[in-house]
């Protein structure tokens, strides 16, 4: 998919909105239980009451390796369910030596027939560079994390220059791909920093998490986040999938994709990007 | 298991010797190709022929998730194979938010048994905690890793004292664990850095990669590496499991991984550890 695609998308369904799939066994609905694969029930409900309002799914691949094998199947099962039009984002953080990535890139991209994965920049270039070889696929690099512990390395202030160490991510891991093949993840918890990182990468797609569950703003990450092809593809987990526990979780799920994507098809107005 | 008896391992088998199962289906011998599952017989012939030498096993995940769920289920079965008397790390090199890094400790430590798992530091301390809480299991951190990319990130000197990402990810990570909970990598291509790193967690597990197909010399990672309990893993994957293709590839893998632990013993002896 390019990202000429991905803004038709946004366009058509006047929606950035990612729906995180991570689907917790414990925590779905009593209900489904006893459903021969409870998970994949569960995904093809909730992906059937959001798809008007959702642009891409991301699976979130702990979710369905604390299952085995069996999770697999689920994920599997689920990668077939999504429409082909919608974009699909193998959250799983990897990043090895690059006989490995490599690897990795197979089983994601080929395999399983994502259209991106989130890789972590630790271990630099040769970690990312296999996955850059796959036209229309992208790899999301970890600048910002929505987590506490983002504060530990991310924010580490680099010697000579005095740039934090995700800027040095941004702008290292910037040159070894384009916008054609490359996103950043870019935490919503944060968003006064989105300015300057638009600074550093005006044109990039961004992978925004942390809105919903762990509270970021999303007037404030499109305000300094948008760019001409929208830019942003903001994604909430829990507050969807987990609207509810009862019988009608799923139409409760789709309602609050709906809000979110009422929200969305605000900003997108006010950007006059539709 | 506790590092004693890691200790115990090492001196019975008079090694350190970690195997690295990164089984790729186009590299193993054509007469396996129409077993019904070709990864798992090719990891129980290595097994096999490795058991008196080997003190750990290594699979990389890359190897099965490239296969999708059944490269799961060769995963699976190769777990319960190995012998519960060695040490088995997940070569998985995952880091997520808590609630996500929880997920998967469950997958590998409590669904597949291993004792350890790779992690990368990048998301910092909630990222890594999870993985804490499981007594007698590993966090592998990885410090300096064994590519060339490595030089991109983990070698940046940061401001205020000047220390390197590395270092920092070493003292700070170090902090959050113990010795008999956490480990860290560092990659064998670059063994002057062991005698720094020596001063930094002079008691840690180390994890070294890159001996053998990747060039890195054992007896200078034992020269500064060594601890009283000895204190290193040294994986080597590719030399031992591809050292032949032929119908012998399994006595060809046996015999690789007995030279190498012909020179561990020798390091061993002549640090009055045996």
């Amino acid at each position: 998919m390019t990202t000429d695609e991905i803004f038709n998308l946004i366009k058509e369904k006047k929606s950035f909105l990612c729906v995180g799939l991570d689907t917790d066994v414990s925590k779905i609905p009593e209900h489904l239980k006893n459903e021969s694969d409870p998970i994949f029930t569960f995904n093809k409900a909730i992906i059937d009451a959001t798809i008007p309002y959702a642009i891409a799914y991301k699976p979130n691949l702990a979710f369905y390796e604390s299952e085995g094998s069996k999770g697999w199947e689920s994920l599997q099962k689920t990668m077939e369910y999504i429409p082909k039009n919608v974009f699909t984002i193998a959250d799983a953080k990897r990043g090895d030596i690059g006989n490995t990535s490599e690897k990795y890139a197979e089983a994601f991209f080929k395999k399983m027939g994502f259209d991106a994965i989130t890789i972590s920049p630790y271990m630099g270039r040769d970690a990312i560079e296999p996955y850059l070889k796959y036209s229309g696929k992208y790899s999301i690099i970890l600048a910002i994390t929505s987590n506490q512990g983002a504060m530990d390395f991310q924010f580490l202030p680099t010697a000579i220059d005095n740039k934090k160490l995700y800027e040095k991510v941004l702008i290292r891991s910037s040159r070894w791909g384009t916008e054609e093949n490359m996103m950043f993840v870019v935490g919503a918890t944060r968003p006064e920093l989105i300015k300057e990182i638009r600074e550093i990468i005006p044109n990039h797609f961004l992978l925004v998490p942390g809105v919903g569950a762990q509270g970021g703003s999303l007037e404030e990450i499109t305000k300094f986040g948008m760019n001409p092809k929208c830019g942003l593809i903001v994604n909430a987990s829990r507050s969807i999938i987990y609207a509810s526990s009862s019988k009608n979780f799923a139409t409760d799920a789709g309602s609050e994709a709906y809000r979110m994507q009422q929200q969305m098809k605000n900003m997108l107005e006010l950007h006059h990007l539709i």
